[in-house]
């Protein structure tokens, strides 16, 4: 899967595509079956292997466009190709809605299974760049001037921090993702009708989702802060490969020098050219992905009635989008922090010069402060520095443990 | 072209797929190249008649991702196909920006040409509507609460109104689209070199312009006016549209009863139920549009040098997918508003019921003014409505002459 | 505090509002100059009460201005008016961010609390709701249409969740609230020249945040999550609230009927109207929130050196703004929710009218059911409902008896 | 009026204030009280001088809050200051929507004025900067990375051509702002009781439009297309001033070092700072403007019934932010303009590090021109960029001219 539009988008493979939507949709209807079989609710004979063909989705697309969603193109597929019996029970029970978010909510699972490792990856190669250069001082720099000496390692252990801020909260997330059984309206009617008691319908529902190993849930068709908060989530993974990226893009300018990406982009007519190529796509999946995600906020907010009148509609291509481009910037990133390469003497010169430029050297707020205490000042006034780097460090050691 | 995620897709048929991308980009190269030989810069010999295969998509697309935009890879593949002499002058002069920003240019004008097709069905379908409806009483309602009597073609009147303004604009917008010829750096200097002066250089551009039939431009390489331009052009129709189908969603509401689609769509589970999908998936396209074009100006405002560093890589899918769904929700438009049914005897019995409940009848309003005057008060106090509607069909055909 | 542009801006009262941010500014300056004294840096004669004028906000917020932000011009003027003492050792140690992110952080927690006592009241107000109408018969709607039979309590029960979705996050949200202490540059370096060891300048960022009963932390100067996991929350506030309000508005749209306001709001020319103004103007609120949310996140995303050139400045206003409309719209929700009104007999009324209208009644669902099974229906089928109630009170028990 | 949260907030002075929308309300009941004398329909006793005095605003603006919008409570206190005659004809055939969406309008119109006004003397500045430094040699970037020699006054150029861009439509957007005249549904019914007959009511509206110099308009409260038509013109606006202020930060980084703000703003720890104030500023304001000209467009695509139910409460106080800051961010970007200086030795200085660093110096796209047309090359290789220089300047002329 490649997109002319979106250079990298074929990094996030199959993920969350048209094949993977519906391999889980069909995934869903086959744990129902099987739940409903076990339940001895359907005979025996309705088990079958579900399955659906290549041409299929384009099949099940254009007939979404009549329903609104591609759930009942999916069932007359699906009953099409079955034995009566197993015809006669599929989908028994559960709404579109049911089967659609629940299908979502597994793709979801798999994005942020790979946004995990890439995450992973990133936290040790940024533990690993950060060890190699922690020392090395460097210039900060505020509102894009010069302000005091620092280190890489502190510039470094920035990045990792906010991967972390992105990364932490992912693994909760992953393993609370809810199943969706509600039936038509939210009631499981038509659940609790086939199971014969109400305590029965709602074993079938936690069967389901023990079957495709996601949380039990309460209904949530129209209360939907289980997909803004997925959102959320995923942009703020965006934000922070974002903030790395324009420091890349920052420092790698000729003039800057102190970075460089491992293996730039050329140019179609210019050959001298090494374009910071990742962290110029970075940037781009960080540019958008604030406004998709507020779409998804937009669309819990419009929720209305039993199932919504167009909000509930918005967001599935809404989140695909932003799951794919959030996979694909982690790739980019994981990339970028693998290669990056530091020019340890252009930040040590930067820093000479921008001490030679400041009237006073840049040392003069270390100035005033000897002033004010009346001892000689520490040398390379980095202050606790390496300390933030230490517990930043720390907190990555932690980090991978967990996630391991 | 389908999308599983995006019932309707289809409809949007071919118009900003990848293969549109491809074939216009092939298409500003094959029209350079033209005007390189025609100028006599380059020789006769370098005239061919450039194309590409189906399964160079993807293998441009994939290396897209190494330069960030798909133009090197393209000329890779097409230097590849060609005699020597024309891989020798092929995309000589431009830069990856000139044709990547011109291709999307040329597919814009294919998306504005359909757009402006759809506005135009939509509007003599409404003025339609107005015809047969003109006079029926119909209650208006302010903040969902019963207001005062109006009539159905006063308020088939406004969604005309609402799609004219949106649709008025697309005619000039279409016909002043840029071309985008600068070179690297926006200073035609290859160019320049290549024909020998500053005039012939310009002369050529202007030529790649007429070939393409756009308009003549200074270079926008970071100047982003005519992509935000159009963004805000298609989000407005989007806003027209939503406006449009959030009256239809409301008024099919069964206790309103006052409309309903020419054919709506089933549920999976619930036979008896004839939802208003075009409506839906409408309101589903309005909800998402806004922040699309607010991603363009994001990009817009962030560029910098002379070319961005993320910005404008941000704007190629963004435009793409706010396009697409622009064209999707414009035919469902045109097919909601050509089979709208509307329930005269509900519009009336609504009516009739909400002045029934108000304490002193709807027509309060109506007794405060005649009191003032001290004249009997006007039979159904619809005041102007029917002027407003007149002076809407009067504009509807105006604009009906002006786009045949 | 009023704001004629959004009505209902003075429920929101003093909170983040200017002299409230002043207030906390120097609330941060006085416990770090506590702090300092405390430690032995600075002498006991520095020790003082600092505190600024009325009219001081406009001359700050003037002078602000020119520095970009308003921390040098406060401590001029607490300069101006301190001790020699203390003038010397004001503000000694800190950066104009760690004052502004610190106070900013302090008034968002006076918004949290007010946000959580909001919830803690509606989420009373809804469980009692549900313990009146709980067995209510209704229909239930999907995509505006008639569904299934439901009743009142499932409705309400799904408010309360999306409430509860809300409102659970908060109160950890609140505790984590970190303090921001880093220096110009995030190294603490003028703090460590101060202290005299990296040990005691860390304790004195520790020292802080227990003054100011706040979490330490290391520096976040660009790393900006501490800011979107708040917006995120309010939006996720605002979003639930939107739903709610957008079934209020439907459900007392006249023809619909099932629901009142306690108390609406009048029309300026039409005497009868009882507008459901509460609902109204939190689905005002609801819209607005995802796009400052987003606004957030993109600020975070475009951090860059050791203090970001614009993307910090963006979020001052942006959180100030989503968290007044959130306070707004949560004392709205609180309101409408303790004066709703429920109409039983419409509920049942249009529920029964929709059993009529459909072909072969709404439970054409059901029978396919009993098909299956056999077995004769169950008499109401609304499913597991009662059940769905029953957790989401217990929820609501949990949550009442956590943030009591 | 100030904001602490948005420094520079004072210099949109009275604009759009709560005080100029107050007084636009007055004057819009104003003009239709007079516009009703005058055509014979009320007394002669009832023409009064209406005013409000200071303390109304918060008045009227608490009890906005009731009612949903302030125009209720402007009326009762209008009405209980005024004269019987006067008070019995007040706001006779208006309702709020058309007083309120009218008085937004007439703020506009000043807001408008007032940043035509900026764009010229921003026009002006660049038009002179341009003639200043027009041929001073200047490194191209593309990508952040060094690309091809070029010239200050192009790259001053781009920033012109892109104030343009966004300048030139506002003169036609000021001279076609439309009155709101629709009475309580938008059929002008108890105006048309009022004077009598329709044509005299329409001729009332016009009376309205002419008395506050507006454009004649048929209602369109729910078609919200002059409200995102105004939002799109300023958020183009700040885009413009974002790209320039990218360009002066990019630039005034100490290692760039091509240019500098005239006065930049200080440090409250570090005195040798001198920050790019402005352009972060700007910078700052550019990120909010996308998101907020996108909810009106969300407002307007969930406009419903004769008037909305929350979308178009949610215009008021976007656009009034959209607008103050549009207006602040012109005062930031003409003060930027008039006092930005270019260091034409350094940038002469990087353009050569950057020929010295490229493996065959930054021409090797050049030598593969004179390769091919087998002349020598044209010496300084920035082909047509003085053209492109002279028609921006004459383009800039023109807009001068027009606008005078």
């Amino acid at each position: 899967m490649t997109d002319l539009f979106w250079p990298g988008d074929h990094l996030a493979g199959d993920l969350m595509s048209d094949g993977a939507f519906l391999a889980a949709m069909v995934a869903v209807e086959q744990a129902w079956l099987g739940a409903l079989v076990d339940a001895g609710i359907a005979p025996a004979d309705a088990r079958a292997d579900l399955s659906v063909a290549d041409g299929d989705v384009e099949t099940i697309a254009r007939r979404a466009d009549v329903d609104g969603n591609p759930v009942s193109a999916l069932i007359a597929v699906l009953r099409d190709r079955a034995d009566a019996e197993t015809a006669r029970w599929l989908h028994r029970g559960l709404t579109s809605q049911d089967v659609l978010d629940t299908a979502v909510i597994l793709c979801v699972r798999d994005v942020l299974i790979r946004v995990g490792v890439e995450c992973a990856a990133q936290v040790r190669a940024l533990s690993e760049l950060i060890e190699t250069h922690r020392d090395a001082p460097a210039l900060a720099r505020t509102l894009t001037q010069a302000a005091l000496p620092s280190t890489l390692g502190a510039k470094i252990s920035r990045w990792l921090a906010g991967v972390l801020d992105a990364a932490e909260p992912l693994a909760g997330l992953r393993t609370s993702l809810p199943v969706q059984v509600g039936g038509a309206v939210g009631t499981l009617a038509a659940t609790t009708e086939l199971a014969g008691s109400i305590d029965a319908a709602l074993a079938l529902g936690d069967a389901l989702a023990d079957r495709l190993m996601l949380a039990p849930a309460l209904p949530w068709h129209t209360t939907r802060s289980p997909i803004t908060r997925i959102g959320d989530a995923l942009v703020t993974c965006c934000d922070s490969w974002g903030h790395l990226a324009a420091d890349v893009t920052t420092g790698s300018r000729p003039e800057v020098g102190e970075l460089a990406e491992g293996s730039g982009g050329g140019s179609s007519t210019m050959p001298h050219k090494n374009n910071p190529v990742r962290a110029v796509l970075i940037r781009r999946a960080a540019l958008t992905a604030g406004p998709l995600g507020a779409t998804l906020h937009a669309a819990s907010a419009a929720s209305v009635d039993e199932r919504s009148d167009g909000a509930w509609h918005a967001e599935w291509a809404t989140l695909r989008t932003l799951a794919r481009r959030t996979v694909v910037a982690a790739a980019h990133t994981s990339d970028l922090v693998c290669g990056l390469r530091f020019d340890e003497g252009r930040a040590a010169a930067n820093l000479a010069a921008a001490n030679l430029a400041a009237a006073d050297g840049l040392l003069s707020e270390q100035q005033t402060m000897t002033e004010l205490t009346g001892r000689p000042g520490l040398s390379d006034y980095t202050g606790a520095a390496d300390r933030v780097v230490d517990a930043t460090l720390s907190r990555a050691r932690h980090f991978l443990e967990e996630s391991s």
